[in-house]
């Protein structure tokens, strides 16, 4: 392997598939959300993604055996609608700026193989969340851009750079002439946010028209609370010392000029 | 796209075209000042460029879309001089080494196809700005370098270093043997600069021989003064901070030892 | 050489080689007990290894000369087993992302044109070591991982990543059905760990079925814990500093608030 | 230019040729060595080095004029020896690994090309400098390391690494089965060290058998001297500064516990 090699797992015919990108990024959105998919809708493998770009080292899994990081694409053939689906998931973000072209581009060159016309990219962009967490759509074509929004999802801000290979996927995708929209959760980021991945599905849910039960994200979002909650304790407690040091040292400046 | 590519956009015969780039860097000199004249000059859209050397996320836009970090080309036919125009501005240098040179080589290769003898890069260099910003000039070719100087360019000193786009397009277009000049503006750098921007184009106005209102660069002049009196009230209010900081401190040890 | 280029030295016949690696590592583990059994075995030189993604440095030997940094690959002729044995150690791991995958794909080209069909990597894995160091096992290959467990290594747990030239020959190999096994030996990491060296190897020799001895690794054991209890001692005074500086500047809050 | 070109400017006969090279480094003294005896032997330009690896600026000189970073190569006949000479001088150190291969790659087949057998390449090393500046020599053939010592360079101790193009050259030139030799000045290494340099070119003179007036570098050797007397002034203030600091706080932690 000296260059990226996506090899073939299954060998099927897909129903004008469109492609869903969730690489881990910010707050693993993309990451929580596809990967859920993935097993919800009882997805079968279709190809696996290799580079020498990913980070250089295996891992290793519940047998004793170990794996090089990877992408995996899995399919899902839509009984009732009217495109298959492909879903790709992954280890890692592609590292330097080579490889994350690379790899995106191979990404692409696949897909287009497959015939995907369209591509859907979900991330997270960093804020700090309200109640409900937004979601925001780009999107490189005016229809799929007012479809997004029909689906609920907010038009995001000009000017927001969309960082990694869910950026990259849909810059080049229009480079291409495919169509490509980037959903993205607003997440606080340092932490794995099944909420916000919950509310990207929904909207992409209607997006696509599929039919998929979210419920089994619950558990996950309450696991997270809790760690949220301690996190906060912390957190609290680390910036009464701060301001408690800060009084101290005023006072000695005080007293001693 | 696994290199740079300059896809062109429109086909157009230009006469004895002189290159002009812009992009970002210190206090944003070429990229204001080429922009300026882009839009001034009622310029057309000549060819795109990308590149996998850019930083790798996308822009996005105010109709909800977005696009690949690029380089943009725009021509601009002189009816009364010599020389058409070509504009090169874009949204960022090339990341690292290899970037720096595959792009700047590639601008140069589309530049000889459109028969570019000449080419002018814009920057800016870090100085203490008095009232009026200064401009000098660095050419590969004495007779470009006295007609700088006629413009008002004062002469650099010996042993500067230009980093970047501006400087590397000079120093591949003597290897080449194109003529290149390098207008440097005076400047700050750690904000936007319109104010050397427009003291630039004074210059390049008369080096080029071409006529453009530069007035409506005075209000972004205005709105960055305003910025910058704000940040020197800052920097004032930190600076007299750190005095009587450094005061308790110097008491302090008196005191003690 | 402007890529990785492997040399033969000897020209030999062997015998269902095994592949043993040890680069530099956490604790030098690999390195250790890979160059002990080089020189234990009586092995002869068979191959050399350089690339430029070695450090650009050289190293001066002890008659004056100076040599790149390369890996070294010696075979050792199994008279009474089935497995003749070829070992790889190095002066360093290759640097990059790029030179990593790139020097693991060479020494895997090499070793299936040698008909291996067998590779063992060790190194180390950091964990507060208690009297006697634990090995774990990862393998590619249900069987000789069950293997490595009777040769009593542990099982490793699920997760764990194994970076560098020992991981990715291990994932690269699996990639290429080649059979693979990496044993890492706990260890503190930040010193050359004989000890640790010596325990990866009696369990070495029990999965490979060979016999060394492997008492000549005792004095290097020694001398390493003379180190280590310097170093222990020197540790300790810093830790009780630190405590008494937290002491001074707590009561000093104290007084003063 | 994609990759390091090396373009010829005289087309000469040599015979026997030496290639000497010097680039920056440690204490500048491969650089100031070799640029002095490029313009005391007056030598003549040879050939031109550019390569995308060097930094990606460019440098103006007094005449307003601008040029990349380069490697220089000068000849000399030889009218009473044996051996005429090439000198290597360069701005800048190759950035990034592979660039420190790709470049040094391409001097040597350039040396090859013009018939060079031997390559001796001058570095610094850095260490406290007694009175006298030791030069260790460093070679890949007995014969060279033997006359290098008879010219009174020191035997290099084993394991010092040798960074860079000096180090490299060396390395490589071993792997071609050319001979090389390395003579490493010692030096503090944080200011340019001419007085070094004319301790090793006085060793680089009995050892290739030349004739040059070095006095040329006494007056750059004053100018150091002066620069370094002030810095040791700045330093011991600073010392002092700091042991007072220290006792202060120690006398504080006192007093308080």
């Amino acid at each position: 392997m000296k260059t990226t090699e996506i090899k073939k797992v299954a060998d099927v015919e897909l129903k004008n598939p469109i492609l869903v990108e969730g690489f881990p990024g910010l707050g693993m959105v993309g990451s929580i959300a596809t990967k859920y998919l993935v097993k919800q809708l009882k997805t079968k493998k279709l190809a696996l993604l290799h580079s020498p770009y990913f980070p250089y080292h295996v891992i290793v899994n519940k047998k004793g055996s170990a794996r090089l990081l990877r992408g995996e694409f899995y399919y899902w053939k839509n009984e009732t609608g009217e495109n298959d689906l492909i879903f790709l998931v992954g280890d890692s973000q592609p590292q330097t700026i080579e490889g994350q072209f690379e790899v995106a581009n191979s990404i692409l060159d696949f897909a287009e193989k497959k015939k995907v016309k369209t591509v859907v990219t979900i991330g997270g962009y960093r804020n700090e969340v309200e109640e409900t967490p937004n979601v925001v759509a780009v999107a490189t074509n005016p229809v799929l851009y007012e479809n997004a929004l029909k689906s609920k999802a907010l038009p995001s801000e000009a000017g927001t750079p969309i960082v990694g290979t869910a950026g990259l996927l849909l810059g080049l995708a229009k480079f291409r002439n495919l169509d490509a929209v980037c959903l993205l959760g607003e997440t606080r980021g340092y932490l794995p946010d099944p909420k916000t991945a919950k509310h990207v599905l929904e909207i992409l849910k209607e997006l696509l028209n599929i039919d998929a039960d979210l419920d089994g994200l619950d558990e996950e979002i309450e696991r997270s609370k809790e760690i949220l909650g301690r996190m906060r304790d912390i957190e609290k407690r680390r910036v009464k010392y701060m301001q408690k040091m800060r009084r101290v040292e005023e006072e000695r400046i005080t007293y001693i000029s």
